[in-house]
């Protein structure tokens, strides 16, 4: 199974793309989609959304993983992570991919098995758990891995839970 | 010139069409969009970006203009409705129509040269303006079309200004 890890954000957008076979997992591609601070509103979604279709096409994923941080600092970031998210759901829906949120807190339950780890020692983690020598960079995307990882965890782990 | 104003929400967006020709404005369409509740968010998003898809298509609008309520009562609110606006702010850009965003002060100062008006003083506005028997339903439509006629105002003003 593929999965497409997305971390939304209307400045830098970061994915990650892995693959499971549920007992080995390894990192497919990553990046980070920026964008350019002149464009208006609409043109930087329009660009996220254009760039997100060609990750997609290229890697075909199965699944699509979005954080869904609940808990945003301010009325303003819940806004801006909102469109955000929203750009990752249509692209996940226009191509009939299913997709799936997390949040925060999940990610680093099922990454770490401790939902209060930091960011850097999730970082460390995804670091670990894809057997790569360095943290993928930029961060946005060791996040992004890690939203595509705790998805396959709960994937694998709900396939374990439908067996019994 | 024709302006389809959008009132973003996630279960019910409401739109509107006017024309003008900066001294005549009437409304050519409106409605709103429902979404089942049942649906889950990415097809929640989905359908409401494929019907205003069809409604761009079938009205051709030259202008789109998109609430933008900075204000959310809290940030949840906030998420739902940064996602709802990031729908119609994609479906403009991706049929290259420009896209505008005001605030509910924006349309409440325009339509009715008062910011502080109350939801069914501007709902009564709007009829009055557009020469129509009753407040268009539902009311989501008629905030829809406040927020076109506010685009209207002020690109009739900028209008006048370029010219002096």
């Amino acid at each position: 199974m593929k999965i497409l890890g997305i971390d939304p954000g209307t400045q830098v957008m970061g994915w990650g793309v892995i693959e499971t076979d549920g007992d080995n997992v390894s990192a497919v591609g990553y990046g980070a989609i920026k964008v350019p601070d002149k464009l208006q509103p609409a043109g930087k979604l329009n660009l996220l959304y254009t760039e997100l279709l060609k990750i997609i096409r290229k890697y075909q994923p199965d699944n699509i993983a979005v954080e869904q941080p609940f808990v945003a600092r301010n009325v303003h970031s819940a806004f801006v992570v909102g469109r955000a998210q929203a750009v990752a759901l249509l692209a996940a829906a226009g191509k009939k991919i299913p997709s799936f949120e997390y949040t925060p807190a999940q990610v680093k339950q099922r990454v770490s098995n401790y939902g209060a780890s930091g960011k850097e020692q999730i970082q460390q983690m995804v670091k670990l758990m894809l057997g790569m020598k360095e943290i993928p960079q930029p961060y946005d995307a060791a996040d992004a891995l890690a939203i595509a990882l705790c998805h396959a965890q709960e994937s694998h782990l709900n396939d374990l839970i439908s067996r019994t």
